[in-house]
């Protein structure tokens, strides 16, 4: 078999899930072959420094190190209040008082700072969620990385080629977590990953990543059948033994209601795809009273975490693409064998 | 190559696509080794009587007729009037009285009329959108014929199956036309092609067709390659020299706009994928004052006539799937020898 264009000898991407891992599965991941990632999204300057020294530790492999470059909003009071009015009956519910809450800014765009620690570290490969960072950002982490981002329409796919990206994550419908739509905020122009994948390889010279959907090994090969140079893999990752995937988020991946997963704008105020709950079956699964990203996140923050000492998962995003049944409580060396499986025989 | 479980050489099956194709279509796909469609949903019994009449002079060939199985909705004075007042700036605009109003139930579900017709001629498909019909109708078709129906989910397969279809295709998020869902209105659980197949192959025993996306012969590939016995295609045809697809349709075929496709329930009343023109992006994808299916069609049939006649596609359901690139004014047996192409290879 032949190297893949960014360093791993299978072809094989495990996808960057802020929130539920770090270095740990990345590693776990690239022992065996594939391309660990580690999501920097919720990570301060010295938290990503952490996470690159142990990944140094193993610096005979690529890693990939995923940031989210959306343009911050400002905190508005007025959309703030009427979020707050719409979750009213769930605070009082649960006892809280909306003085205690976030901003929900926790989730902060790439930055020089981010940068400068890039920079110490180089790694193999550096990925954008939402577009890509400007265009002096950008030439700072091309000088020692290759740059991927996620296009979910062709025309995204074709922006990103011109502003500079080495490769394009094709975005399926399918995906779990955040849709990196950059260029639309109208859901109906999201494509399948049947439909997305052939029609963005058509139009672009640069190496495509196929997202979502992707569970098991006969997807693995279907979807390099299709011309992907390589697919990035998420949700089959999310009981594997190295990530921090939340026991109540572990019991939805593994009960039936895994089957209904909805693309809500409740848990952050950006599209995502997370298993159905009760706040995305009474407020979602698209409300039109959130703030911007990620200011919605701060009072869902709150009920989470209230709900979630008591076992409930009422508040909690679920996130989870539209197949889970490749999901496997195992070591994720062991997933990352069975999604090569067939890759494996040729 | 091996013949397969319904009588054809090839395992490509040309979809049904009510109001844009007759038999002609079915039988140019037919003389290529493909399993031609005849919509009768919008036939009357002497009309199928006719359809069948022309098939019968190929009877050395396998056919499909497919009929929609819907329980048919009472007629509402009141949801129509509500609908009239949404449309009333466009009937204003382009001089129409409501009083010209048909109401829209020319969609008529299967029926022992229709059985009687079928009983003659012993078609070897007869195909369902919307489930399937109550189980003495069912017993009748299936002394002379195989019967498939759509599923939108793992759950309406696994009621299909356990209710006697022969085989089932998987309609994924990608497909053109009527959503076939019949156990769920919300939209939220349909799936992309690529979650869909695997999912349901993996659950029933009986063979599973693979619906939306595919459009040219990669994608027929990895469909059988998920472990699809066969795949059906319909927007590719679209174009093809045995259509009646209109000019307006061809046209927005095979401009940008086909990029952008959205299911909406503005032209019937249920779920459908369509270009996205005028009407979606005014009153829809998804409009809360539709009447029940199909009586919604009764008032944008008299718009589009309008338009239509001045040369506008504002009003036209423009039905299309997720990837159009596939599309060619070339003849069908040519369309199908192109879907057929690296299968014959093997």
């Amino acid at each position: 078999m032949q190297q893949t264009f960014f360093g791993t000898r299978l072809p094989i991407i495990q996808a960057p899930m802020a929130g539920v891992q770090d270095s740990g599965l990345a590693i776990a991941v690239a022992s065996a072959g594939g391309l660990g990632s580690v999501p920097a999204a919720m990570l301060s300057a010295e938290q990503l420094e952490q996470q690159l020294q142990v990944l140094q530790a193993h610096s005979d492999k690529s890693f990939n190190i995923n940031f989210f470059c959306h343009t911050p909003a400002t905190f508005s009071a007025s959309r703030q209040a009427r979020w707050c009015e719409q979750l009213q009956p769930y605070f009082d519910e649960w006892g809280i008082s909306p003085d205690e809450l976030p901003d929900g800014a926790g989730l902060k765009p790439f930055s020089h700072t981010m940068a400068d620690v890039l920079a110490a570290f180089k790694p193999a490969v550096v990925s954008f969620h939402f577009g890509l960072p400007e265009a002096e950002l950008l030439a700072r982490v091309k000088q020692h990385s290759i740059v991927w981002s996620s296009a979910t329409t062709v025309e995204e796919a074709l922006w990103l080629e011109a502003h500079g990206a080495d490769a394009i994550i094709a975005q399926g419908f399918e995906a779990g977590g955040h849709r990196g739509m950059f260029l639309t905020t109208d859901i109906s122009t999201q494509l399948g990953t049947l439909s997305l994948l052939p029609q963005i390889i058509k139009r672009v010279q640069i190496p495509v990543i196929a997202a979502g959907g992707i569970a098991d090994a006969k997807t693995v090969m279907a979807a390099l059948s299709l011309g992907a140079s390589a697919v990035q893999v998420g949700t089959a990752y999310l009981l594997c033994d190295e990530t921090g995937t939340s026991r109540l988020h572990r019991q939805a991946l593994q009960s039936d209601c895994a089957q209904h997963t909805a693309i809500t704008n409740v848990f952050t105020g950006r599209p995502a795809r997370s298993i159905v709950n009760r706040i995305i079956r009474e407020q979602g699964p698209i409300s039109s009273h959130t703030p911007d990203f990620p200011m919605a996140s701060g009072a869902i923050a709150l009920l989470r975490k209230k709900a979630e000492a008591q076992d409930c998962s009422d508040f909690t995003s679920l996130w989870c693409g539209q197949n889970a049944s490749g999901c496997a409580p195992i070591p994720a060396a062991e997933m990352t064998n069975r999604l090569a499986a067939m890759l494996v025989k040729k």
